[in-house]
């Protein structure tokens, strides 16, 4: 792993780094925020998956977490979307290949050999971030994320039950086998039959009898994405079918930007610190 | 004035705006975050002056205002750092010509045209503001900045006694006669004679008779550009020569970015607002 920046802000260091992926077979750079702490301290870790077009960087600069993290004593980390690179495919559209990986392990020609974005931010990233920060409690995780990245966040905590203690999102991508970003995205990483879909898909994982401990979702309700792709309404639905108990939040007026993200940000924050400092 | 996007955020509207300005004779670009607030209500406003290589957009993103602004009901102006298109003349170095206007009225040929981004700060954009946006109260004003910004910020409410309630800047150019950045800029815009540099030096400014309300100055320890450029010590000097009250405050580990910009940005606002709203 290498530094390629480190600044102090908040009180904290605010840090991205870079390392080969064995998953992805390719450079893949990542942020982390270490809020000031004593010697010794372990502070529980937040994870956050961006959306699409993102890198590390987006929420990095215009997520305004590090207030929130640094006074609840929160590591926040933020992985890249995908592989890139010069030998990596790609795609025209900006919601396919790079930039675009949903946090799948593909299985498709020629995406296979590098878009295995699920166990990147399952496996391997976890592993260096324990190895690599050892104030990092990796026995005190939770996980959000927005859009694509909210998808990531809720169906990673689906997929892997006891590993997070709180899970959010921010306009999350809700059911991907009945959206056109999922259909295009799952169809082309994972092929037409669709039963390979289901572990991809949040609704889908809920109504296999997958759960979470407890969710709390924002989405605006003037966010241009909201009926044809994000579809909350699925979300509670899946939810309350379950008895999972989930705050999902309409915000009134509020879009698909980073003034959206940034503006609930702090909330999600605490909310995670609250349950991974009980 | 045409409105290029609006988002709502913090409980409040980001907006950025552009018009033809007669000052630059060029289109100019800036930003305005309005707080929630009830009908009627007069907002006091913090103008944001932006440093080298910056447009509003800069601190529009990375600043993490709008927190602060929507907690005190400060309405938060961005200006855009010079004029800009394919008309203006520029300069190969990101320290003069487009993005580095500061804040001076050219004399000097080729600029003297466009590059007058004192009146355009000083006269045009606050008459423009008090028309168009008729919640904000101009009898209520306090002004910031960040490096070539802070020398902006110091430099308008220096020369315009009694319209700044509140003065603050981070990592302010506390006097261009005395750096090469300075010396560069003025020695382009006005030519060579010194004497007409001293209207844009705020210590120059200073000895000289100006005065200031009361100022709150953060700059960072670990600034690249603090002893070759920005000389806090200098401001520091000025001030308790001339009797000014002046907090200027050392940040230590701290460097010249928006990671710690956005630190103290909280504490600026706060500070302002607690001058513009008593």
């Amino acid at each position: 792993m290498e530094q390629v920046s480190s600044n102090r802000s908040h009180g904290g260091t605010q840090g991205v780094y870079t390392h080969q992926s064995r998953t992805t077979r390719t450079a893949m750079t990542f942020s982390v925020f270490v809020p000031g702490h004593a010697e010794g301290a372990k502070l529980p870790v937040l994870w956050y998956l961006s959306g699409l077009t993102c890198t590390h960087a987006n929420v990095t600069e215009k997520g305004e977490y590090r207030a929130a993290c640094a006074k609840a004593g929160v590591i926040f980390i933020a992985p890249d979307t995908s592989p890139r690179g010069d030998a990596v495919p790609d795609d025209e559209g900006y919601d396919f290949g790079m930039g675009a990986g949903f946090y799948v392990d593909a299985t498709e020609s020629p995406w296979a050999a590098n878009f295995r974005m699920r166990s990147y931010v399952e496996d391997e990233l976890p592993a260096l971030i324990g190895a690599q920060f050892p104030m990092a409690d990796m026995t005190r995780q939770g996980i959000t994320g927005h859009s694509m990245g909210g998808h990531g966040a809720l169906t990673v905590a689906l997929r892997n039950p006891g590993r997070f203690r709180s899970v959010s999102a921010f306009s999350p991508i809700v059911s991907p086998i009945n959206c056109p970003w999922g259909e295009k995205a799952l169809g082309g990483y994972l092929g037409k039959d669709r039963a390979a879909w289901r572990p991809y898909d949040a609704c889908a994982l809920i109504e296999d009898g997958a759960r979470l401990p407890s969710l709390l979702v924002d989405q605006g309700d003037a966010d241009n994405f909201l009926h044809e792709q994000l579809k909350t309404g699925l979300l509670v639905m899946a939810c309350r079918k379950a008895g999972i108990a989930a705050t999902i939040r309409m915000q009134p007026g509020y879009d698909h930007s980073y003034f959206f993200i940034s503006t609930f940000m702090a909330e999600h924050v605490a909310w995670h610190a609250e349950r991974l400092t009980a």
